[in-house]
């Protein structure tokens, strides 16, 4: 039944070896089928001993046949399934799957995060998209060495489970983090996370029913809107001013709604870059004492102040505690640990803890166990210094490049932001942001355009640059080729515009 | 305004520290302001310098005070809201959190699974309630191995994001995996996974809308039924015979009732041990295909047969794309890493990709790159044969152990499982569990008893011992005074009985 071409270039072994594969899969060899021994099978083909053996190597490589004790090679009992799939007759019977999802999936369509990570990825693209810490700087040779210390001296404990609460010298040790930034809080009240995204979804489950407000700064951070419209929310956004959300016309709205909770990121807002001023965290709390309203404070870029008087956070202003306050690592280092935390009154960590048990059980302990290790080695402070450098550095880098390859004859300006990672630039309103992709595209440049982070269509035309993802050379070269896509797009509207005119009947 | 009492057995900087410490945190010293100098302040309280430098070495390293260029050391301006809280005569505004939760939080506020962990940890409890693997087998040295080798040949790449499916190799690492025990699918196919808890929490909210019913086997696994009813599922126990869920049964309930899905545990159910026939398996296919309903396979176990032959998981027997499969590698190596993955038609694992961007972006990529490199260099295969020899080994101890100590004039059994972790043991009728487990935990001894498996009230007296966390030691030990506490249990009652028919009156 196998055919041999002794003049393809494809090996002897490997044509035996597909054509068995064939009969295999089709079902004309059925699990448990004894193949030929080598030796005759060799003898009928006319090839050597050697072939049919590399034939049948390859063969159970692919797990399509097994050795046996007595029985020699056959074919892998284990495959029934396959052979029945193909040898039956009957048709198909398809599961309508899509009518089977539940309301929250048509909510929550959007794959814009993963996009831009997948995009990140990319060789070919000076990605100024995602919000990704200088990946460089991470303290690899620390981190080796805690590895082994942990291993050597704790065995298998730190891949055991740990409590679902997290481990608790590391919640010791950011309690420790905490305090220094004024915000005093017990053990108790911390919660590890498996990144500060999972408080985003506890705080929705905790709170959200079907209907329910949240106000958010508009624009905000797209996958914590995603999350709350997941769990049936209304997202009401609350436009900012140069100094973070504005107190006037979030008190109006509070006169009209009662959310269930305001969310906000007050430091190097996503995407805008701004810091909320402290009379405004003031007037924040006094609103949200007067409402009896919540705050889900968002301090994941917190860490990353370059200039500037640290302001406290809303949390450590807090008097009541109203604030359930989320941060994370991520922005730091080891983004990839994936692990944050939330600090908050008792009886909400009570319900995240429900949460977190029926959702993951536990984050994972050998990266909380490293992560501890490396905050109380005092490395955690001195790479938080590194980090600042160099961000500041970037930050700069990308701020000068604006400048010089700015179009001198286009509106174009940005907000210098005092932390975090992302300059928000202003576009004049004739770039259309699609033509503008288009053409970014094609130089290899990617960005987040203004539309995501809005909760309905928006005529600011801005776009988010992040700048540390990037080396200094890819920013210098990324804002030039920017500059020269958004040249292009003017181009084209102009051209489009006159050509408008050109044909415009005299009437 | 500071006392030193000489005569106290407390420092002298110790006094001066707590005293300062007091009247920052009441208040009587703002932020900023500026302590003496030390000098000064030894010559007024009499002591001598370095005990000054000594209690203010102290309040920094509480972040009570700072350092500063010129003004010598200075209270922490970062305690503000501190200083404010106590300082301020407002009436804290208490906000009333419990009237803020989600429905969600009324419907799952249990938190065994958490309790049970934590219950693992004590070191004076003999636990037979968790369902962990053996900890002290997991391959540490070869982890440590393959930790130095991705940090020196990759350096910050493992550590940097991944992607929201899942990192390539290991989906391709599992398919392989799968492949060898005949189930057929691409990478496509397979998703990542934060531990298989999250499996089941996605299962939930990707399907199950308030109201919508979910078959599951009765008993079976609690958290599993937490999570479904969390989403609103009105949760049906479908009952068992010994080769598992009755097809009787669920054949009778399909014509009454639409599941959007079946979930299943066929592989030495969890708690019971009980494994589901071929014949079931088919004949389970057959009637989700007949109804259109999808099905949800818990393979937590699969890989822990200890004997007996392997019998084709519903995804390999598949013929239809009507399963979603979940696994882990938990309950083989290292859980605290928290690794696992699901199998399921691509647009299902579109939606899951969903999902995941929006609970916790992707699974820790380090922890992914390890396991797949422990399984590509085939540790992993070999590390499982010394897995199943050991649990095999402690399984029968215990039911060596159950048959040595059973108490003679009481009828308890217990099925015998041909792999998993968990021996389901029998009680007489007149054992009532709340008292066992007092007698049980008074010799410090930990089971789950029956009706935490249960959907609704029970009477089925069976507890779950696992038998692979305690060591054979501890096992014999332990079931020596788990009947130990049966018999007392059985006495009291007889003794209740007695004295209940004594004083019965004659009428």
């Amino acid at each position: 039944m196998i055919n041999i071409d002794r003049e393809n270039s494809t090996p002897l072994y490997m044509q035996i070896k597909t054509q068995l594969k064939d009969m295999i899969l089709t079902g004309k060899l059925s699990p448990g089928y004894k193949l030929p021994p080598e030796r005759k099978l060799a003898d009928i083909l006319n090839v050597n001993r050697s072939t049919i053996l590399n034939a049948y190597r390859e063969l159970k490589a692919d797990n399509l046949a097994i050795s046996t004790v007595g029985q020699g090679t056959i074919v892998n009992p284990a495959l029934g399934s396959v052979a029945n799939i193909n040898n039956s007759n009957i048709t198909p019977i398809q599961l309508p799957w899509k009518h089977l999802y539940s309301k929250m999936m048509s909510l929550s369509s959007d794959t814009i995060t993963q996009d831009i990570l997948e995009l990140a990825n990319r060789k070919d693209v000076i990605s100024f998209a995602a919000g990704i810490a200088i990946p460089e700087l991470n303290p690899l040779e620390e981190l080796k060495k805690i590895n082994e210390e942990l291993i050597s001296q704790f065995k298998h404990v730190p891949f055991q489970h740990t409590s679902t609460q997290g481990y608790y010298p590391l919640r010791d040790s950011i309690r420790n983090l905490m305090q220094k930034k004024g915000i005093i809080i017990s053990n108790d009240e911390i919660m590890i996370l498996s990144g500060s995204q999972q408080g985003l979804d506890f705080s929705a489950r905790a709170f959200i029913n079907q209907g329910d407000i949240v106000f958010t700064e508009e624009p905000s951070y797209f996958c914590a809107r995603q999350i709350f419209e997941a769990f049936g929310a209304n997202v009401i956004g609350i436009p900012m001013d140069d100094d973070g959300m504005s107190m006037e016309s979030l008190s109006y709205m509070l006169s009209r709604f009662k959310p269930k909770f305001i969310y906000t990121i007050p430091n190097f807002h996503n995407p805008t870059g701004i810091t909320m001023s402290l009379e405004k965290r003031k007037k924040l709390l006094a609103l949200s004492y007067k409402h009896q309203t919540p705050i889900l404070e968002d301090d994941a870029y917190g860490e990353l102040r370059y200039e500037g008087e640290q302001i406290p956070s809303l949390k450590a202003l807090d008097q009541n505690n109203y604030v359930v306050y989320l941060s994370t690592f991520s922005k730091v280092l080891f983004m990839g640990l994936r692990i944050g935390w939330v600090a908050a009154p008792k009886q909400v960590i009570q319900q995240f803890k429900v949460l977190k048990q029926i959702s993951d059980v536990h984050t994972n302990s050998f990266s909380q166990w490293c992560l501890d290790r490396l905050i109380r080695e005092n490395n955690y402070s001195n790479h938080i210094q590194t980090v600042l450098k160099e961000n500041k550095r970037r930050r700069d880098i990308m701020l000068n490049s604006l400048n010089r390859f700015k179009p001198q004859n286009l509106e174009i300006s940005w907000i210098i932001p005092e932390g975090g990672l992302y300059i928000w630039c202003s576009l004049p309103d004739e770039i259309d942001q699609k033509e503008l992709m288009k053409n970014a595209e094609e130089k290899r440049i990617a960005f987040v355009p203004a539309k995501v982070f809005y909760s309905e269509d928006c005529d600011d035309n801005c776009i988010r640059l992040n700048f540390t993802f990037p080396s200094p050379n890819q920013i210098e070269k990324g804002i030039q080729l920017l500059m020269e896509a958004i040249t292009d797009s003017y181009k084209e509207k102009q051209n489009e515009a006159n050509s408008y005119t050109e044909i415009k009947p005299i009437v």
